[in-house]
């Protein structure tokens, strides 16, 4: 029987990659996908066919709306930044920061885990580009697997403990890229823009789209996605 | 200007006096509630009523579908157990427990707290009745403080911190009532019942009725709720 792993799955280039990595190492996948009333939305559809890709054992899809309490620019009707220099992204906590966002997302992910007896997880979150954000640093994921191993009946049991996977987290965003690539990942399926066209035409201006294709260009590689002139 | 504390408010008897505490600590109160497919879904309308009579400064009913993932009596077609002994209760994780439910639910308030600016946050769970729940747990509790504060804002920038309080933790269900009575609450609008009936009145027999009437009786008090003969 193979073991099973949750994998939090957005549709874009980074927890594609992870998910490819979670299946190489032999995983049956459980992909879990928040539609949290995001504005890039389409990044759903592609979930979809991402997880129809990989096969995954299942794939759920929780509505959560993260609007209720405001307070982000990927969720409330603040402007995205665009054009920035890679000073600017990481001189603060970016705007586009969800509060909370990746606890409340783990914790979803801890339940789903808890449920189908899965006792690994595997997060895209990454150290390196994503410096501002406090919910990507080691140190948050480390905390987290602590507090699921005493949240869960496998951790009073205290037979086996659950594992919160980031294979991403120390590597740029040009070695995920690479990674991916050997694992057959394809990205034409992603969508990384905060702010894309109905379509999934990305933007090509924000923090997110400035960060994927200067990945693709260290990576010596070219987007498949079809950016405006 | 009063500190700000985001409170967990289930509509039960133990979240509502960890209400009337924080109020009485004097915090503006930022009540919480989610509407998660419990069966017992007449709660929320009680959670309406206590939060108005508290005067809260707000109160956001959060809807969450843990229903999709299964694996409860609370939220599955599963019968709740009944007319159990005290040692029946507590000799395993009772079949009403929702995996990671606390998790989520306190991930939900962290993301209140943040967006708020608030740096407290109410919870009113009991190690004493609730000893079979994992995350009831004192060591649950200060896992998810740690984890708080390295997830958020304030964490990052290591100004203040985010302190969760339980302070029903270590107290008996009469204990509970006691202390509530002196408060003020009003527990004719509280309802704790596992099971109720649609208009709200409890079951009587399932496992919270029945610590809740041991409380009472032990606090020499009647329950103002009516039970069926």
């Amino acid at each position: 029987m193979k073991n099973k792993a949750v994998v939090l799955l957005s549709g874009g280039l980074d927890s594609t990659t992870t998910l490819a990595i979670a299946k190489n190492q032999g995983f049956e996948v459980y992909a879990l996908s928040f539609d949290y009333g995001q504005r890039h939305r389409v990044e759903l559809e592609r979930a979809r066919m991402i997880a129809q890709n990989f096969e995954v054992a299942d794939h759920q899809i929780m509505t959560i709306d993260l609007r209720q309490f405001g307070g982000s620019a990927l969720t409330d009707s603040i402007d995205v930044p665009t054009h920035r220099n890679e000073k600017e992204m990481s001189s603060e906590i970016p705007i586009t920061y969800v509060p909370a966002r990746n606890t409340i997302f783990l914790s979803f992910c801890l339940a789903y885990a808890e449920v189908k007896k899965a006792l690994n997880i595997f997060l895209g979150v990454n150290a390196v580009d994503y410096s501002g954000y406090p919910d990507c640093r080691p140190e948050f994921i480390t905390a987290f697997e602590t507090l699921a191993n005493l949240a869960t009946k496998a951790g009073v049991e205290g037979k086996e403990n659950l594992k919160i996977h980031t294979p991403l987290i120390q590597l740029t965003k040009a070695d995920i890229i690479r990674r991916g690539i050997e694992l057959g990942v394809d990205y034409s399926l992603t969508l990384s823009c905060y702010n894309p066209e109905e379509g999934g035409t990305p933007c090509g201006i924000c923090d997110s789209c400035l960060l994927r294709l200067k990945g693709f260009s260290e990576a010596g590689l070219k987007d498949p996605l079809d950016y405006p002139e």
